[in-house]
């Protein structure tokens, strides 16, 4: 088949690019760690040139589309935030076109989403939650430093709310005493520590309990004090306490279906494990959602 | 009036020192950095010397009482925590005995608190809760890196709880997003960020809304990105945030009568503003709670 779409998905830390067909298949796929932190001002079509550089000879006329961070004030060009509810067509209604050597980039706008507690955003995640609705999620996870929860209605985020679980996670375990016996790396596979964090993190947040998520963190470093807790076990204790605790307030907020779960691999596979341990029904979502989200807004905008 | 005591706070970052007369009045006082964490093994008696040398010489039958981490297992000497329920007189029966230049120091071991859900400990603290508890305080809240609220019945600590607020506040702060646009130093008075983080966060930590704790951090980026909060506040209303879930989770374990607030000025000033946005009476214990909680201890223990 012949390409038909190169679908950038652009964030902070890392550049992530597919090579698209006219229905959405992937030919090729390339990834690096430009992220735009690392791009000065002005260098973004050096850099897109670098990094696809083939692509682009090989398809002069090949549309190109790009999410992320990329389209923030910090990034090539701002693409303002479109307010849920908003799907795939809202957004391919809000692009924004750079040029890179006489050939037009569109730049994918964000989302942001008002409620009574405050205001939240989120930029290049969209894209992930547009391709796994795509397949018939309706809550969907997307786990990691800022994880993200959306509840998708007729094809469109109507809700979303962020968790600083990843950061808040390496926050704890690098600068406090929660994390004084715990190691740098995650155990390769999350066991009874991690399903105990997980079951207390999750009852607090629910409010089931009378401890709540602050009063359990000094836990994972007294009950190893105390001999009631394997040291070496202390930082997939306190792992499990912070995604119970996300788990359980999401839950609270989006209660119902079963959720949807899409990411790296090792991450989705430690939140399966956590709905588990709460005998909570989850799926993974299938690979390359961005992919598939990216394609999904080419496709509304007009551009394939 | 001649002295009779010297009482030492002796923690992991600091040194406090007071010589006390036999009713218990601060004579002199001394401070310094000289915490356990900067005194290598061996040197506590030549520390203690350099720091006190001249009450030391002056009085020299001079009983001497530390508290605090000196008296962990990397201190001068482990003195092994003493379980809840306990007071000044069960905490006098298990003082642990090293010598300074043919000198007696008793130090005085820390507690420690187990319930359902886990275990608990301090050290040093005690010494301030018995101190505030002797001048009638029955819920008892020493705010901090590590915040303890203690619930005292008959002169003896039944229940306490830890929260790492203060450390967890440093690490958002630095470390994640959430204190992006967070000054390095906390405002002189608490104001209306504060109290509005103080709500959100007690709220959320009482159960009363579906808003939990790891969902509103992210809120200190997203807000004043959204133009919903000067950048300027944000600061204010992390610590607020933190403050309030402190004092919402804790009033769930510890309701019904007023807190008293120990500590440096500050801090209490910033909890009682806390209090205040929550419409709960609370009190500013009087200050050098310590010194009058050593006193106590060794009294009981027959030291005077």
């Amino acid at each position: 088949m012949s390409p038909a779409l190169i679908a950038i998905d652009w964030g902070s830390s890392s550049f992530r690019a597919y090579l698209l067909s006219a229905d959405g298949e992937v030919l090729e796929e390339m990834a690096s760690g430009d992220g735009i932190a690392s791009v000065a001002a002005g260098a973004y079509p050096a850099t897109l040139r670098r990094l696809v550089g083939r692509w682009l000879d090989a398809n002069p006329t090949l549309p190109a589309i790009a999410s992320g961070m990329v389209g923030s004030r910090h990034g090539w060009r701002e693409a303002p935030y479109v307010p849920c509810p908003a799907g795939a067509r809202d957004v391919a209604e809000r692009l924004t076109a750079v040029e890179a050597e006489g050939r037009r980039v569109v730049l994918a706008p964000g989302l942001s989403y008002a409620d009574g507690a405050g205001v939240d955003v989120m930029r290049g995640e969209e894209t992930e939650i547009f391709g796994v609705a795509d397949a018939g999620g309706r809550i969907i996870v997307l786990p990691g430093s800022h994880s993200k929860w959306a509840k998708v209605e007729g094809e469109r985020v109507v809700a979303f709310k962020t968790f600083i679980t990843g950061e808040l996670f390496a926050a704890l375990r690098d600068h406090t005493v929660a994390g004084a016996f715990a190691g740098a790396a995650p155990a390769q596979e999350p066991g009874p520590a991690f399903a105990l964090g997980v079951e207390r993190g999750a009852a607090a947040a629910g409010g089931k309990t009378k401890s709540g998520l602050l009063g359990l963190l000094f836990g994972a470093r007294a009950l190893p004090l105390m001999g009631k807790l394997d040291p070496d076990d202390s930082g997939e204790y306190l792992s499990g306490l912070l995604i119970g605790a996300e788990i359980g307030e999401a839950r609270r907020l989006y209660p119902g279906e079963e959720p949807h779960v899409a990411g790296a691999e090792p991450l989705v596979k430690r939140y399966l494990a956590a709905f588990e341990a709460l005998g909570v029904g989850a799926h993974a979502a299938a690979p390359r959602a961005a992919a598939r989200g990216l394609f999904r807004i080419a496709r509304d905008g007009g551009l394939l």
